[in-house]
């Protein structure tokens, strides 16, 4: 027997979960209302059309849900023409039910625990999370890791037995929460010299990477309803930590020059701490104008605001004139500087540094010692040597080569067999190229079919807190991979792309 | 010329002000008046008992902090008799007022910062925590450190640089939130086996040490004003992360058999959430009873509550019968258990674990995630094969004998030079004893002037979040230190005690 609606009368779509985005909430509650058997198989979904209709959505907000639904075996049918609760749940679904009753059972009943607000956010939002800050997997394009099978493993093995080995007594014991002073002192004058950033060593506190150093600031800043800009799209990793610590999340459309204030004013004028990626904006890759800059370290200066400046992969520029970081630029301590080592050592280090103006400095390395006392001493201990011996700027110097040759490879496999099918344009810094597809091609389709084919290519979509109006797009990394497996990637994507 | 005064009117204790006990912001209201010039030299100050009639505490919390205050050279003349600001102030306090002028020069102006709540208290606190939360110092007697300098670090450095030189990619790149799996399974098996944990690997969450642990669970469960029964005296670190967290710290006397639930439920009924050391009360050293352990289990699934078991040196056991840990005799997945390698292998490592009810993995998993991802896997690889390989159980036996050793050093040249000025008894457990002052000694007097003398002796008044109105008393950390060091600080000690 068959069930239709016009309407799915549940679906509350909430414009202020800065969570998830739009359509993952039509995703969701589809999916729950499939699992839960409130949606029996052979179940007809109303029409995108009419879904948008209902909801006030763009229609590409539901087709995009919709595919996802389709793309993991929820849905049959045609988009468009007929949408079905697929006729037999795959094993896994019925697994993962298992899985979850096998768990409670441990559990006395299915309990009701009382969280902080933090926590019940974090609850609601789980899988979410765990998709987003999971395990990265070294097959073509995962984007973000390093090509760490040319990193100089024999000299840093060197290096660290000897401090694993024979340790002295300082780097045993319990340490400054600001970090390893050799540590501190090194990073300061490699961000002097390589990044204009403008500071002395008591600035620098040093941190488990970029992750740790946005939930120091959120925490540190954000009460309930801080509104904070991020740009749109914008990284993953700063939208949850903010959204999650509590802030009301304003996302602000960056365009060819980067963050637009302009723009960002128009949406709220209240707001008195933003974070961007000016080197390199991720995930579009554009570098921030020097107009723009001035002009928001102006702002900042006016309404006695911080500027949260991520510089997260500005060591690797293949053309161009490099910009110095905002930070260098700031004459008003207007600028918290953020800097890791996971994209340029190997991301497992966990590594990563804060450049603040001296009067934050005690409370953010009270934040840091509350929080889990200071990072590993023989871990900054190897990385402050690698560094002083001059090993690291080597190593930059060489992968800059080895990327740009590799950015050229996928520019060029990518000419010649996506032609039509993906966008792919060259950029002059990163780790990672924009494929853009065609109008009305959904990426989060794509990113799926992919994945059943050893690929990562995760879609534009995801990094956009509000709708993505403009066109699907392919993030693609192609650092960790070498010609064989970028061209096998390419080829692989072709059949994948020519399907759809 | 002097001026005298028989009230200071400016102090005001405030009673809930969970972080900085009385003596303590007694001692800031006095310090703060002398730096800032309200209190000139020669100006004469209420005596102890006049000032404690005012302030409605006992007479031994002001002479606690007249005496640090004497300590550090900012009182002048005898308790009791006459007590005046200093003549002449000590060239460091000049020295500091400098530095503070210097570093502000760099900022235009002193700057009003719109932190958040977690951020004011942070910026009020920062000394404090700095003070309890920085680096240690390997001189006698520093509590909570390891014999470093018997760590099998041949076997670590082996294991260590294999890891390090040639690593396999997965542990290069981004690694799970939860932890390294053959750590979490290593952990899993050493706490069922060595202190009766009842878990599956997939409860273990690997943490940046206890510090982390306690944080993610307070961000979690604590909301603003949540009540938290904690030992009193008690471990800081708990009390600074909870109360700094917004929670409302209720501290809970401890007696001969550890927390006291009877005790605990007068203080504040309301209380679902409670921390503590069972296996070795910190700092007083004492092990829960049997009987205490199971009414606070029953008072858990009665009230629907969460333990929190600190198992920080449950390793160390020297005589008598040890008691497996509280989470092991819980039938109602009530207890939140907290290990970590700090005290076996050593501080500078940064790793713990978490042992949870399976239904608390996926919040407190993403606490951890957005928090700062995960360790630095490969530490986790070096400790995870570490322990498979047998390293681990077999350095700890070791360890147990030579820290009985020192224990009996210890108590054996306590009992030869400071018969009648420092009581210390053994201990059946742990790394450190008290040595508890004659009535009327203050023990933050003693553990000021013992710095002088290259000594660091904690005062046992600073684990009290309200008033110690027993004896005063130092920790005596025993474990790092040889011989000759403990007698020789023994004979310093009593050099120092002799002159009090």
């Amino acid at each position: 027997m068959q069930r239709q609606i016009d309407q799915i009368p549940f679906i509350m779509l909430d414009d202020k979960n800065t969570v998830l985005p739009l359509f993952r909430q039509i995703y969701e509650a589809i999916r729950t209302a499939i699992l839960s058997g409130k949606f029996t198989s052979n179940f007809r979904l109303p029409s995108t059309r009419g879904l948008a209709n209902q909801l006030g959505v763009s229609r590409i907000t539901v087709v995009n849900a919709y595919d996802q639904l389709f793309a993991e075996g929820y849905l049959e049918g045609k988009t468009g023409s007929g949408t079905f609760v697929a006729a037999h749940l795959p094993e896994e679904f019925l697994q993962t039910t298992r899985v979850k009753a096998r768990k409670s059972q441990a559990i006395s009943r299915q309990r009701t625990i009382v969280f902080s607000e933090y926590g019940n956010k974090l609850a609601a939002n789980y899988q979410h999370i765990q998709q987003n800050h999971g395990a990265s997997v070294f097959i073509p394009f995962q984007n973000g890791v390093s090509a760490v099978d040319s990193f100089p493993f024999d000299v840093w093995g060197r290096i660290a037995q000897k401090w694993h080995k024979n340790p002295t007594l300082n780097i045993l014991g319990y340490g400054e929460p600001a970090g390893f002073q050799p540590l501190r002192e090194a990073v300061a004058s490699h961000l002097r010299s390589a990044r204009g950033v403008s500071c002395t060593t008591e600035q620098v506190i040093i941190t488990n990477g970029t992750q740790q150093a946005l939930d120091l600031i959120a925490r540190v800043f954000v009460s309930k309803n801080t509104a904070v800009w991020l740009e749109e799209p914008g990284y993953l990793g700063a939208r949850d930590v903010f959204s999650i610590n509590g802030a009301k999340v304003v996302p602000v459309p960056v365009d060819d020059e980067g963050f637009d204030l302009d723009q960002a004013r128009k949406l709220d004028e209240s707001v008195r701490l933003v974070y961007l990626t000016p080197s390199h904006q991720y995930p579009l890759g554009t570098t921030m104008s020097l107009a723009r800059r001035l002009s928001l370290l102006e702002w900042a200066r006016e309404t006695e605001s911080f500027i949260i400046e991520d510089d997260y992969n500005s060591d690797y520029r293949y053309s161009g004139r490099p910009l110095p970081s905002l930070q260098g630029l700031d004459r008003n301590n207007r600028v918290i500087y953020l800097g890791n080592f996971s994209k340029t050592i190997f991301p497992a280090l966990r590594l990563g540094c804060l450049v603040v103006p001296t009067d934050l400095v005690d409370v953010l390395t009270s934040a840091r010692a509350l929080s889990d006392l200071h990072s590993p001493t023989i871990d900054q201990a190897i990385l402050a040597e690698f560094i002083r011996e001059g090993h690291f700027a080597r190593h930059i110097r060489r992968m800059r080569g080895i990327y740009e040759n590799r950015q050229n490879i996928l520019v060029d496999e990518a000419e010649l067999h996506l032609k039509e099918l993906l966008e792919v344009s060259p950029a002059e810094s990163g780790m990672h190229l924009i494929g853009w597809l065609p109008d009305g091609v959904s990426d989060w389709k794509i990113s799926n079919e992919a994945s059943k084919f050893n690929l990562k290519v995760a879609p534009i979509s995801q990094y956009f807190a509000g709708e993505n109006r403009a066109r699907g797009g392919l993030v693609l990394g192609y650092t960790a991979f070498d010609e064989r497996q970028i061209s096998n990637g390419v080829k692989t994507l072709k059949e994948i792309l020519s399907r759809n």
